[in-house]
């Protein structure tokens, strides 16, 4: 900007806007300017063109297979999915009541869930950023509700730490930001920060220390009305004449580094777990149907993928019927999106080039188990004030998620009594089902000794033993994404990849929405430029 | 404890007694040790012993009155409430479509929400130690949804900061979190802090200062998948070939600690506001409504109170129908809780000592506004992804809340666009309810671009305006409270008052619950031990 030249602000410029053109391209101008929408999902797919006729043959009833069909069907391709199981959605998955699971190795497991409670052994919370999912939701009429990632009321729990006792959330965290505040506001006022900031900036610092902390006149964060407002009291303010509220001590800066506790305060301000995140009010299954009802009737289910054929004409594909075997079928189609997980297709004979063959081979999957548990009352809520949110231990279960959804409702209640990975997972489903559970009961019961009194019943699914999928999600690391993302994601001859796996937000029903999204629309230009 | 005496740590303890006595003891035992229930809330109130008939008029049919009359009522005793409006719930009250409202000096407005949609000028949202409120809910039936009030895709707003361009609460919180984990991580790598720290616990220090501030290998916030995790990506991750995600660029300390923005990062973590908070589902009077199905029978609707009287046999209150004046009627009663404001009740001619006198007339009244605004389409959710949650400025409308229900509806919407104090609510209430809406929208478009297209219309309610409250809660300072408050909570005579503002928790709900609760119990002493 030229010497002498008035300075437009941002600002300014957006006033300017707003006066000569309206409040419309104000708001424009005001996006353009970096207000809005960093998602490359811009909203539903545009597919111009005539297909001429053109099929398609999709390979799993999970979203990325039904959000493909759905389109592609929309903008006049003849479409069929073949699915392996007798239902859609895929890892989109709810086990009510009366549900049957059978996994690898021949477990069964029968829920025995009272009706109206449910486990969502998959994908079970929705941030607010995942606009795909949200932006399905709204227009197939999922109704939604918020999920509580992180209640201060809940615990933070480590056998090595405060004698194994439990800690509130609150506690921890108000007091690791006291300490913190206290510390840096010493060295800022002794003169320790002289060099690396400036005086204005040294006194801004300390005003928000001090509000941020809840540092009292002093600059220290000590027990008295400030800290107990974040904290919690030793006794609550109540009303008329009852006892006078009495402040609560905090714990020292030693007992909270030392107790590791500090590594789950921050879960919450994670882009993927920061309010507002989403359930769907009655599972997470509800996406499923609702997609279901949309494509169901182009569903081929209990089909078994044998062999997946290729050449310039077409795809063929060989499966048979999943439950009783028998002779091998054959769908043939002009294109074909496959949404197998790569650990189930690289069992199965896929013509692809050798590129994308490498791919298949080479994508690791994650291990994990979530075990759910029903409990004859929600004691959670009505003995510890807890509802909704996580309560996070260093023990192999990991977490105990309480229900975000009929606060306060009476009967029973299920939660989330384990959710680990890998070795943990590993050591969990090394066990008989009612093992697993008993293990994630006596976890549990050091955080909830109410567990052994009020236990029900469980299930427990480990994905690495789920006949679908055979892993959790697609485990990408930086070297294998530089050496095989691109041939995973290409348009191979007449396949496409699509899934959770061939996305940047893996083990998320985004990325399996976004993905399908992405090879549809790559797919139809492919049809209709020729 | 003895030197030599194996040292028995809490949690052997608890493990001993479990081992000894179950599981249901060891809780019991956990309580006791400091576990649970800093609460004055002990539950259900238990009024033991016959009240041999006595009577109670109740003054003023909100909460607190409704508490006291339906636990005297079913401990036995004659109860009849006297209310001033034709309706019950006081200041737990609702706004909907076709509700008229008309306030001191005769302005009246008419309310033209939508069905469904509706403004709680009062009480809005419920903690989750608010432990009377939620109990009562849980007996009268009264259904809750998660109100979300920190929402880190929401904006803090300064008019004097960034040019005026809100910015998103998870990069102002991501940046400031860094900052201070990356400075005080300096200060301690350097040494400044060898004299107040451990070496093991400096250590520790830099380890949690890492993990919560985001810092990467060099203990620096810097651009990068890690600060991203946090404050958002420039481009967000994709499916498929969408363009591959691209981290931020983090504001500078400077201007992070020179906009002021800091000082609403910690709202969420003060004790009244922490998750989980609720609010019922279709607006807060159904808690009233929920009271007034249980004594709504006992209630004289449109009773304005002129006198009260008091001697050693009985009370006497005077009162004439609030909508048509006329003569002066009488009730009376052997007791009375009154419930009437201090703001009112101090214009009411009142038999009591000159204590309970001198309290009546020196509590101040905070004044407040709140407006509700109804918009032609959720612009927050779709234009914006902000689902629920708190918008902060410092224009003088404060903030903009957005519905904390119903996401992704289609229809309408309506948005508490004003809750403002003292001076600035004074400065709204100047001005006639539909230029207070027009100034509402003035400050709030300086956010919401989109406030000039879609507007609808709007209701604005100041409760220093409220002829039934005149003022919005009993506002105790330290000094008043010494002076006062046990006189204003104290039996006088036959007399004794209740509501928020007989509390420790002002302006709550639960102030009133626990104040009519904590009155009813001695009043009931009294009657029981003669």
């Amino acid at each position: 900007m030229l010497s002498g030249t008035p300075q437009l602000t941002r600002r300014d410029l957006l006033a300017m806007i707003g006066t000569l053109a309206g409040s419309a391209a104000m708001y424009q101008a005001m996006t353009t300017l970096g207000f809005a929408q960093e998602s490359p999902y811009k909203g539903p797919l545009k597919l111009d063109g005539d297909p001429k006729g053109a099929s398609v043959l999709i390979l799993g009833a999970g979203l990325s297979g039904m959000v493909s069909a759905y389109e592609l069907s929309k903008a006049g391709y003849r479409v069929q999915i073949l699915e392996y199981r007798k239902k859609a959605g895929g890892r989109c998955w709810s086990l009510r009541g009366g549900d049957k699971y059978t996994e690898l190795g021949g477990f069964e497991q029968e829920c025995k869930f009272d009706k109206g409670l449910y486990l969502n052994p998959g994908p079970w919370r929705i941030p607010y950023h995942h606009h795909a999912v949200l932006d399905y939701c709204k227009r197939l009429g999922v109704r939604l509700e918020a999920f509580v990632q992180v209640n201060h009321n809940a615990y933070l729990h480590s056998a090595k730490a405060f004698g194994g006792k439990p800690q509130r959330f609150r506690q921890i965290n108000s007091d690791f930001n006291g300490h913190v505040a206290e510390l840096l506001s010493k060295v800022t006022r002794q003169g320790g920060l002289d060099q690396a900031v400036s005086k204005e900036d040294r006194e801004k610092l300390l005003e928000a220390l001090q509000s941020w902390g809840a540092l009292d006149g002093n600059y220290a964060y000590a027990a008295g009305d400030r800290s107990s407002e974040r904290r919690g009291f030793e006794i609550d303010p109540g009303g008329g004449q009852m006892p006078v509220p009495k402040p609560s001590q905090p714990i020292g800066l030693s007992d909270i580094v030392q107790s590791g506790l500090w590594s789950s305060l921050s879960i919450g301000n994670l882009y993927e777990y920061q309010t507002t995140m989403f359930q769907p009010i009655g599972g997470m299954d509800m996406i499923a149907q609702a997609f279901e009802r949309e494509v169901g009737n182009l569903i081929h289910y209990n089909a078994k993928i044998t062999e997946i054929d290729q050449d310039d004409n077409g795809v063929t594909v060989r499966y048979e019927d999943a439950q009783k075997g028998g002779e091998a079928q054959t769908a043939t189609a002009d294109w074909c999106i496959c949404t197998v997980p790569f650990s189930v297709l690289s069992q199965v004979k896929t013509k692809v080039s050798s590129d994308m063959q490498a791919a298949i081979d080479n994508l690791p999957y994650a291990a994990s188990i979530k075990v759910g548990l029903q409990f004859k009352r929600r004691f959670w809520e009505e003995d510890e004030h807890i509802y909704g949110g996580i309560t996070f231990t260093d023990l192999p279960n990991t977490l105990i998620s309480y229900p975000s959804t009929d606060y306060q409702s009476s009967g029973k209640g299920v939660l989330l009594g384990a959710y680990s990975w890998e070795a943990w997972a590993y050591e969990f489903t090394s066990l008989p089902p009612e093992e697993r559970i008993k293990k994630a009961l006596e976890y549990g019961a050091q955080i909830h000794p109410q567990y052994n009194d009020e236990f029900d019943n469980g299930m427990a699914v480990g994905w690495h033993r789920v006949p679908w999928t055979l892993g959790c999600y697609g485990e990408w690391t930086e070297e294998k994404r530089r050496e095989h993302y691109r041939a995973a994601s290409a348009i191979d001859g007449r396949i496409a990849m699509a899934g959770e796996h061939i996305s940047y937000i893996p083990a998320w029903m985004e990325g399996a929405l976004l993905s399908g999204l992405d090879a549809t629309g790559r797919l139809h230009q492919r049809v209709v430029n020729g």
